[in-house]
Order: C-alpha cells, then sequence, then structure tokens
C-alpha cells in the first residue's frame, strides 16, 4: 500500500500503529456483543472484518446481535447466517441464507422503520453498541471520521460503540471529503426540543463527518475494494408500462396545479422497478427536479446527467458497476449535486413534512381496499424488510405504491382481497399503479376504492376480484370483506401453484 | 338576548345586519356543495344551523360532502345521515345512525388520520369547503374568528370556505379569547419549507383566533347552549387494571432511565380507557407532567388541579357535565395552563418527533403478532375512525396501546391470531397493555412477541392462541400464519356468537 497515500486518510496522529489485519481485528468482536456496522444497501459496508469473523464464529461458536444501517453488500450477512454467527439481527437485510434462517425461525429478526434505529438507540430503546464496525474514506488530523458511500445509522455506532474498528477503503475517491453532512442531535440521550435545521433538500447543517473519541479506535484495516453492485436489473415491459404510468400520473397533478414541473422533492424505494419510474422522468416537461431519498440509484445520475434534476441526496450510493466507473471517475461532476446523510435526517418525518415529499415505493402486493404488503410472502415468509419505505409513505405529500398487476408467470395476482400482511394501511396510501394503469384513492371510501383498484388488476383474475367484492358487499359493511375467503387466492397457490386455482 | 353581551361578541363592524334565524341560514347550505363544519369530538360545533339543514334536506333533497374537525355532538350526525343529507363524509364521525348508514354502503366515507385533512385540502387533493359553518366566541374588531371549545380544521374551512355562517355561542366563558394558538402556514397553497416554529408544549406562535375576510360571512346565529356531553363511562375493575399497568410501565422506563418522573408530554386517545388510564397518574411519584393531545378530557383537569400536570394542550376541551361546570366556572384558574391548537399543529409529525410525545391509545383489537385494528369490526363495520391515532402512533417516542384481554361478556377475545384490519402495524406497536399485564415489543422479533402478547391474552383464548401459534411455527415463516385459520375466532363468533366456538 502507498505510504504517502495511507498517510492522506489517517491524519489523526498516532494512529498508525493501530493498522492491523482483518483477522486481527475481528477477534475484537467477542461472543455476545452488540455490534453497529456501518452500510446501507450493499454500500459502504466493511468489506474485510466481517468475513474474518464470520471465520473465527463458524458453527455459533460466537454470536453477535448485528446492528447495520440497511442491507450489506457481498454476502456478508449471508456468512455471518451460515457460521451461525447472528443472535439478532435489525433493522434490514436482503441476503439469501439470512433469509432463510429468519423463516425457521433460528435469527430473530427486528424489522423496524429505518429512520427509527438511531433513535431508538439514543433513547436507550435498543441496546448500544458494544463495538462498531466501520468503513471509512479517512479519518481527519481533528478525529473525524470521513463515510464512502453511505451514512446509514454510522452517526449512532460510532457515538455510542465502546470500542470502534475502522476500515479505511483506499478504493473511494478522496473527493469523498465534503459531500456528507452529518448532522446529530445536539443533545444525545433525552434531546431537548429544537428543529432539524435542514429547509429543504440542499441544506446543510452538520459536519463533513463523525468526530469520534480515538481512544475509541483499537483496531483500524486498509481494505481497496468497491462496493458489490447494485442488484438492479434492467427494465421489462412491465416496468416500462408502470413508468409511464407514473410519468402521466405526474402529468396529470401538474395539470391540476398540484405540482409544477419541478414536482417535490422525490423519494424512491429501492430496486428496479422503482429505477425505471424515475428513468421516465427522462422524457416529458420535467425540470428542476430535486432528489430527499435513501439511495441514490442509477436514474439518479443520468436524471443529473441530463439538467433535469438539479440535486440529489441521499443516504448512500448503491449503482451498478458500470455506473461506479462513471460516477468515481467523473466525481467532481457530481460532488456539488449531492449530498450523502443519515437515515435517521434523510428519513426524517419533520423533513419529509416539510418539503412536501413525494414518495415512489414498491410493494410486493396490495389489496382492494388500498392496503400494501411490502414484507411477508404470503403473510409468514420475510423477504428484506420494510426498509425506510414506512418512513416515507406515512408523512408524504403523495405517497405512490408501484406493483405489477400479476407476476411475470401469472402465477399470481398482486392485487388480493386482503393483503394478508399490512406494512402501509389504507389511511397511508393516496395512488397505486400497475402496469395496467392509475388507481387516485384520495379522498375516496374503501368501496369507491376497491372500483378503482380491481380496474387495473391483471384480466386474469378481475372475476374473482369482481365477485369477491360483489358477494363481500352483499355481506355488507364499510371495508366489505368475507373473512372465510379473504384468502383464497393463497389457498388456490397452496394447491396447485397458482391464484388462479 | 342581552345586546350589550352580542356587542362584545359580534365586534366587527356591520356584522349584526348579517344576524339571522338558524333556519334562514341554514338556507345557504345548497345541494352538492362541499361543507367544513367546526366541531371535534363534541366540541365547538354549530349548535341549530345543522339540525335546521337536516329540516330542509329531509329525504335527500339536498346532498352534501361534510367535513369537520372529527365527531360533531348531539345528534347532528345522526340527524343529517337520517335526512339521507349526506353524499360523502370525511374524516371522523361516532354516531349510531350514521355508522349504520356507512357500513349498508349508504354513506362513502373517507377514513383519514385527522391531522391530514387540511394539508390535503391546501394541497389541493380533497375539495375546497363551498361554504365554512364554524362555532365561535367572538369575532373581533379586525374580523379575528375566535374559536369556542375546538380548533380542530376550523382554520382550513375559514381560510378556503367561499362563504361563510358563524354561530356565535353565548354560552361559552368569554375568557375563551386568548386561550387558542391559531398558526397557520404562512405560503398556502404549496407551503415554502420552513419549521412550525413550536418547540415545547407550551410555545405559542399563532394568532388568537383565524383572521378572515368578513365580507365571506353570509350569517351569523346566536346561540346559547353547551357542548354535549363526552360519552366517558366510568372506570371498571379492568380499566382499573389497565390503568395500573401503564402507571407501573412508566415506573419500569423511569428506573430504566429512559424517562424521569415528568416523562415525556403525553397523548391519550378519546374514551374511558385513556381518561382512566391518564387518571393512573394521579398516583405515584409523577410531577411536571405536561400533555400534548387531541382532547382534553376530565383526567386532563384533574391532572391540573393535582398539581402534578403543568401545562395541557389540545385540539379540544371534551369534558362530563359536571366537569364543565367545574372548568367554565373556574375559567381564570385554567386559562394560563391549557391552550387550544389546530388538529393539523397538535397531529403535526414533526413536532411530535420533536417533544418525544408519549402516544397512548385504545385498539379495538390486536393480533399475536403486534399489528392493532383500530376501526373495522371484524374486519368490515366501520365503529368510529381511525383519528388521530396514526398521526400519533407512527411517530411517537413511545407508542403505548391499550386494550382488553376480552371483552366484558368474555364473548370476544380482544387477542387475535391475526387482526382483520390493520390501523396500526407491528413496526409502530412498542407496547400492549391489557388488563392482564404488559407486552414490552421493542427489539423483539415477530415470534419473541407472539410470546409476550400470548402471555396477557384472556385465559379463556390462551390454549387457542398458543395451539395457534405452534401449528403457525411448525409450517414456517418470520410471522408465523395458517392462512386458512387465521380467522377461526371470528368463524366461531359467526356460528355460536362467541370466539370460543
Amino acid at each position: 500500500m502507498d505510504q504517502e497515500k495511507v498517510k492522506k486518510r489517517i491524519r489523526y496522529p498516532g494512529l498508525d500503529s493501530k493498522i492491523m489485519s482483518a483477522a486481527q481485528a475481528a477477534e475484537f468482536i467477542k461472543d455476545g456483543m452488540v455490534v453497529g456496522m456501518s452500510g446501507f444497501t450493499r454500500a459502504g459496508d466493511p468489506k474485510q472484518i466481517p468475513f474474518e469473523f464470520a471465520k473465527i464464529a463458524e458453527g455459533g461458536k460466537r454470536k453477535i446481535y448485528l446492528m447495520t444501517g440497511a442491507s450489506l453488500g457481498a454476502d456478508v450477512d449471508g456468512a455471518m447466517a451460515r457460521a451461525d454467527a447472528i443472535s439478532k439481527r435489525t433493522p434490514f437485510m436482503s441476503d439469501r441464507d439470512m433469509r432463510a434462517a429468519i423463516n425457521q425461525g433460528r435469527i430473530p429478526y427486528y424489522d423496524l422503520n429505518l429512520g427509527d434505529l438511531a433513535p431508538m438507540i439514543r433513547r436507550k430503546q435498543l441496546p448500544d453498541p458494544d463495538i462498531a464496525v466501520v468503513e471509512a474514506t479517512a479519518i481527519t488530523e481533528d478525529g473525524i471520521v470521513i463515510p464512502t458511500s453511505s451514512c446509514g445509522s454510522t452517526d449512532v455506532f460510532l457515538e455510542k460503540g465502546k470500542q470502534i474498528l475502522l476500515e479505511i477503503n483506499m478504493a473511494v475517491p478522496d473527493g469523498f471529503e465534503g459531500v456528507h453532512d452529518c448532522y446529530i442531535p445536539q443533545t444525545r440521550n433525552m434531546p431537548a426540543p429544537a428543529a432539524i435545521p435542514i429547509m429543504d433538500v440542499m441544506d446543510r447543517a452538520g459536519s463533513i463527518g463523525y468526530k469520534i473519541d480515538p481512544s475509541k479506535i483499537v483496531g483500524i484495516v486498509l481494505t481497496n475494494q468497491l462496493d458489490s453492485a447494485s442488484e438492479n436489473v434492467l427494465a421489462d415491459p412491465a416496468q416500462d408500462a408502470m413508468a409511464t404510468n407514473l410519468r402521466n400520473f405526474f402529468l396529470s397533478e401538474i395539470k391540476a396545479g398540484r405540482m409544477t414541473e419541478s414536482l417535490f422533492p422525490l423519494q424512491a424505494g429501492v430496486g428496479s422497478v422503482a429505477n425505471a419510474g424515475l428513468w421516465g422522468l427522462l422524457e416529458g416537461p420535467f425540470q428542476g427536479l430535486t432528489m430527499w431519498s435513501e439511495v441514490l440509484q442509477d436514474s439518479t445520475w443520468d436524471l443529473l446527467d441530463s439538467g433535469r434534476m438539479t440535486f440529489a441526496t441521499g443516504t448512500s450510493i448503491t449503482v451498478s458497476p458500470k455506473k461506479t466507473e462513471e460516477v468515481y471517475g467523473n466525481w467532481d461532476r457530481y460532488k456539488d449535486k449531492v449530498c450523502i446523510r443519515p437515515i435517521y435526517i434523510t428519513n426524517s418525518a419533520e423533513i419529509i413534512k416539510r418539503i412536501n415529499l413525494i414518495a415512489v415505493n414498491t410493494a410486493m402486493d396490495v389489496d382492494i381496499y388500498g392496503n400494501v404488503n411490502s414484507t411477508n410472502i404470503a403473510g409468514s415468509n420475510m423477504m428484506n424488510g420494510i426498509g425506510g419505505s414506512g418512513d416515507f409513505a406515512v408523512n408524504a405529500h403523495t405517497t405512490i405504491f408501484l406493483t405489477r398487476a400479476a407476476s411475470p408467470d401469472g402465477r399470481l395476482s398482486r392485487v388480493l382481497p386482503m393483503v394478508p400482511h399490512v406494512d402501509h394501511n389504507e389511511h397511508n396510501v393516496d395512488i397505486i399503479i400497475t402496469d395496467l394503469g392509475i388507481a387516485d384513492l384520495r379522498g375516496l371510501s374503501p368501496r369507491e376504492r376497491a372500483a378503482k383498484i380491481i380496474a387495473i388488476s391483471s384480466p386474469d383474475y378481475k372475476p374473482a376480484l369482481e365477485e369477491y367484492f360483489r358477494l363481500a358487499c352483499e355481506r355488507g359493511g364499510h371495508t366489505p370483506h368475507i373473512l372465510e375467503k379473504a384468502f383464497e387466492f393463497f389457498e388456490n397457490q397452496r394447491k396447485t401453484g397458482s391464484m388462479k386455482g
């Protein structure tokens, strides 16, 4: 490793004595510890220590309570799940092996609104981390830790962790220094009431990183590896149709005088559907767009390049390998147009309300009355977690959910008589968009909503949904249901593999 | 009517020419109009015009879209429902005849988080009122309308209503003038981002009333009638047990260092259960309590009298007849200890987060994983509406729901395998309290929560809940369910009248 480069990254005096191998560092993570790890949607997670820890812990020899910003990259959660090294996981994951362990009841998972993690730790409602394991761009002469491609909940892990392990990642641009706005509440345990001094998307209220007590650092590991690639897949025709419908919805809002061509600050959920939705804004009259979101995906950078978006802020940069190359290789072009913030700021109810956020998220399935399931397949099996969608959906100016009308193979309707798990309820869902249309639910009673939502369901399932609704209305009620038939689609699926029965 | 007294209440020059009978005033409410009516939980609603309108409209001759702060007093909603005078109702009601019409599908009801009504009108997501019908204490020489015992959403009705009908209620104390803090957003249609300048419970940011354009006033009716009595019933042993458990929960929070003896500002849902819960704080070490809530019920005034509570703010005063006499008869004793605000301020996410609110609300039923139903009986039949519970539950420091373990007659378990309607989901519910104990759900996985919640269920239903949970875990999943059995309690009830089967 080039010593001069290392010196530029580890500037606090005396810390070079703490440089060690990842295997040595991992030894600090003891059995029974609460571990706060940087990382948000495959961005800014430590690249080496977790794998070394998984080796040490193999076979359940050490078990930890693992807290992160959100999902980790590569195979970190998987490696730890296979090693039986996790006694509890919060607030989000998206790994296949960990998912299996959660659904088998082997790993207890606390599926939390992402913006709540740091406040709950500060309020002592969740335990303090014993140790923070954090990827950083640098540590300054003043003891400020500069994050890399995500902030997540790193703030509270560094603040509350009794010990700190740093991974200094030499592969991220030096220019990352200055792109973060690391605002933390002034009174930490029981905050005195004060407004968060961020009034608009571009505002900065904090420092370029997190000031820590350097004596808490017990080890520093040098790494040189970019984040795991985002798992976004390219758009397919159904996604294109949803993106067109989303664009048409915005056009009708402009026409109705409810929005202008700059809309309001946009939040978009993680994944290919929301990503495709934002790409849809590359066409049309949109100008002066801004983004206030969790994750800056490929589409964000394309909108910035197009000149249609003037500023984007989030808690992580999660992009494809090609886009990583473009963005990191041309960092000077972007650095004044983006800002990376802690998740409890990006997901802050106060700011979401203040800036009139438009929330665009993806649903797993929806029901005919406008309730949304984002987490549990068939009511029981965790997919990933609610993420930040709850933080945004509840407090947004306009809350939009996108979902296919049916699964690509047609076996599953994404519009159901009743969702078997509710992550976003009828009181908070304004707009549902499928590849077949737009259901504007604002101001409507449940029965009125059912007509709109059934209208954008798949033709394969529309007759069954209409029949359910008709029979339910015969029985009566404000939100008519026939409880003994409400999950018949799932019964069909259990018996035949298809909801068609 | 004493002319001098009337002059003191109608101070804007020339307005005495607008004084008319309620029957004359009601004629201004035309068929097809959107009507914004003051009134919040039986407080501050117009006392005469609505009944005169119901007479004119009888038999569906005139139908209106009725918006209010929340429920109206006396029999207003009932009279209008029986007259077939309602084409749509939002955001809350609690009348038997209107409930029946809603559940029969005759009145479409938009059951909305109460704090969302004014913002949705200002954003043009709901229609502007054609006419505002508002009870007032007075109208000043400057054209400021002073509310009576509630603010609710009167701000937006006066602002957006093309015409205004006022009822000046001579029966409320002159001293009501000055008790309201009528803050409204500065930029009305598309608010420019700004913090709400209220940092703590006692802060004032607005005016003593709502400045209007007096030329919009088309009629003034003089009334002399107090609000309908609150429907709170006295505590019973189960409510006392819940109150004791709530007090014990707070004591354990103080012991754990998460709260102090002044707790954090308290919100309490409407009704006898939450009221009894607050009475429970008359015992114990509590000092310097404050309240930030929707409704100031009997218990609030008792806590103020006890000296344990220093200040209380809400959007309405809804009290028993005896308490009305005490409060209004001794207004000078209270007027510096209370403040009445618009609902969009009391229910503001920004302020709720800022002041670390403790939200105490009542559940209709809960499930073993911590989801809460507050609105729909057996999933289909509307009881009242979600009210403000969603505004508070999602953004509170600590979110508590109270429910009996079983109905008084034992026929219904209030702890279910799966709630048939979700108003507050597992991600937002921290604590469930029944008469049989406390379930602290913070940091727990669904399976861990199930053990805690089943432990505080009724002994009559515990074996069936345990069996469901055991079988569901055998099938597997993060939130184990057996969809075809999830509503078996309701099937039992349909067949035998009791969930016991």
